[in-house]
């Protein structure tokens, strides 16, 4: 399996902290040595640092610990691999273009059947992971669904949670989905999260000895949710998504939600 | 204007020492300092990093200088910007999805009216550059000329080059293009390339004091050439490619050339 980590946030943020204990599992207090990759979005733009070697030893993921870059929504994966052998092209997270727009993608989970049943046509894998094949075809749905030009927001997000709901039922499907303004995740069975704001407090990181104090790094206006397989802190509260529950962060806050089950 | 730089090697090779002479033009010993990006391949897989600020004092051209990252295929560009703002969307190189492969680009020049002649419908571009518009063009024109499934090599860089005269009339096109296997280098006005293969000997960078032996850092069944627009080192030929020269590379060696007047 792999782990997730995402952040939605209402100013531009830097996810040292999390990202700083997410790698310790990558190999050191977490199994998950296969690979892993962060994207961070500015504007439009995004870009994102990613190796099939080990996180925690790894030179670029030092690089994103300690140089912060500062982003309004960031996606982070780390693999432990299932499908398709360790390599570059078989690394998360993904990001492919769609109605002008960088949509970045990260899967935690494993899918039977997806060569049969999420074909695609126009837009291919270049990996050989079932993840990868889901993302080409979401995003092959939804460009057949909606044509040339973005829906509105609830539109997309209750299609987006109607696909997953499908791809779900291939096995274990834990989604990060982004466009850069928003995070949309979806829960098969193991996802967790925290919206920090004011009064902002201290925070211990579990996997290796680092603490904040999130009151000398934000201003009381700074909204910023961390979305996580498992939770990154010990000493705060962080709520758990339950199966086929969704949410969708805009700049830190829910701007929709819903349950497989309506 | 901007700077290009491009490697075919038939062995995994690094390029630190290229790299490290060319992110001196971002701002030291070059005016190119919007910006910067360069992209390994690894396999199918590629990897990019990218900075909209100034290459010679950036954190991460710093990794990427004493990093080695060994690859056959591998594009950078460092930015002065004409079209387009210094931001992250506007930042070459760029990568998009083909027949199953990434293909990425960069461009040195400048085209006028490419927004009505270069008009694209199914892929969109991010940014607002007249580069990452040509792209999307050249992806979109190879997929309506071949259809879902990539050609052969020559039919593929024949048809390349006409494209690109058809750009190159729109201003100065200097282009790099891959897809991991191949770099594809068109020359509107300014772009210099030099092979490397045994007997090996020295080499010193112009922008820096840096020099090396790469007899020390081969064996002699290696073949690494390097392109870019302005020669790297001191005491090595390099050729010059005239207006309309094309070239494409396999793994070091040049696999076809043409020029547009045939």
């Amino acid at each position: 399996m792999c782990e997730l980590l995402a952040m939605s946030a209402n100013v531009p943020t830097d996810i040292c902290f999390s990202f700083a204990g997410l790698m310790q599992r990558g190999g050191n207090t977490g199994p998950h040595k296969d690979g892993w990759g962060i994207t961070f979005y500015e504007g439009k733009g995004c870009r994102t640092f990613k190796d099939p070697k080990p996180s925690f030893d790894s030179e670029i993921a030092k690089l994103v610990t300690n140089y912060p870059i500062k982003s309004v929504a960031v996606v982070c994966h780390i693999r432990q691999a299932n499908a398709g052998p360790v390599s570059l092209e078989n690394t998360h997270p993904f990001t492919r273009e769609l109605w002008g727009r960088n949509f970045t993608y990260a899967h935690n989970g494993q899918l039977a059947n997806h060569k049969q049943i999420l074909k695609t046509h126009k837009l291919l894998s270049i990996g050989i992971t079932d993840s990868e094949q889901a993302f080409v075809w979401i995003l092959e749905q939804l460009r057949i669904k909606f044509g040339d030009n973005r829906p509105g927001s609830e539109a997309l997000y209750n299609y987006l949670a109607s696909l997953c709901e499908l791809i779900d039922a291939l096995g274990v499907f834990n989604l990060i989905l982004s466009d850069g303004e928003f995070i949309f995740a979806y829960c098969s069975n193991n996802l967790h999260w925290i919206t920090r704001r004011a009064p902002f407090g201290p925070a211990k990181l579990i996997d290796t000895d680092v603490a904040i104090d999130f009151k000398k790094e934000t201003t009381e206006h700074d909204v910023v949710t961390v979305i996580a397989t498992q939770p990154l802190t010990a000493d705060e509260t962080w709520s758990k998504l339950h199966a086929g529950d969704w949410l969708a962060f805009e700049y830190g806050e829910i701007a929709y939600q819903g349950n497989r089950l309506g």
